[in-house]
């Protein structure tokens, strides 16, 4: 399914609630900032092993697909309020990401600062 | 461009420069809320005029595409890295928020506490 | 009370638990990133009349008080961990602000892009 | 220095500027989101070696204590927007984790779910 699908669905189940008068981009954006919070907190006190456990149960991996759901659905949803299309956002970050990141001189090389 | 594709070029780019050592999950939700965070420093200080303003310059709206883009990009590489498939963990969290909140009963109600 | 006495309130709290082996720089980076998504999690939906409506009931509060006080804890603790004094970090923080926006120059002017 | 000694310093540096208009619960709760990414994104690809060698050297911790004190200064100002007591709000809350997270009961547990 692409991303133009989503926009559609995630747009439909706002307007059957009549929650267009809440999704302002500030609001969607601190809901978002709400939902990677949770993402965090299913994370924060694991360690390497625990992480390999928990991506090896299909149910301890529940929580954290329900929180990636999440936070896609309210970035599809800003991204829509603000007239962006996300594809094209995605393609052109990339291209410049290549750019700023040359294959070549960045093999195992991060910005740690 | 389906979700899968998406997980493929971010994967082929992480590779390209050799930086799966550094993509560990718990990594990568760090950066998912840094990137996140600068979204939120695109809208902290505007009001709804700005924001219309914004919505209507394709100048101004780069950097908000950016980070939208980022904040896409690490949440795939995210579901990626922990054998999460992001379009079954979106329909099946839609059809749970069809349940929670049916229709009919919330119109225009969301939750404030 | 002084923040040096509450790194010490909060240092004795982890130790009575043995949680000092959680307590890494990057987890706790994470723990602070779940409370701040709660803390906009008890914002998001609301508007100005509702904040002001939230602002004179001490019952409404108390949500966020909690979120405040969590906040609060886990920044303290990244900085004990870090060998950082937060009172002196703030105090030097607050000199380059003044540098940086001087407040002549900087009346009503807010940094939007 | 005690919490309200911060309140007032950080009131009077917004005062002068006339920034008393942008600083509502939610921008303020915006700009938080803000510095916590900027502090994610000074450990996010560390590893525990990394941040000793953070934590052993003045120079590399500059950044760190630069986003605490922002963090740390967002956190009073809504406070003190909210009509928060912090020192309060601390208090209470420590004494509810006490509760809730009994010293003999928790020894070395924490909630991973």
């Amino acid at each position: 399914m692409d991303l133009e699908n989503y926009k559609k669905i995630i747009q439909k189940f706002a307007d059957e609630r009549n929650w267009e008068q809440y999704h302002t981009p500030k609001n969607l954006v601190m809901a978002l900032s709400g939902e990677v919070g949770e993402l965090n907190e299913c994370f924060q006190w694991l360690n390497d092993d625990d992480i390999e456990d928990v991506k090896n149960s299909p149910e301890k991996l529940i929580p954290i697909e329900h929180e990636i759901a999440d936070v896609f659905i309210y970035l599809i949803r800003i991204a829509n309020k603000m007239g962006i299309d996300v594809e094209d956002a995605v393609y052109k970050k990339m291209e410049l990401n290549r750019l700023k990141y040359p294959a070549e001189s960045n093999q195992g090389v991060v910005n740690k600062t």
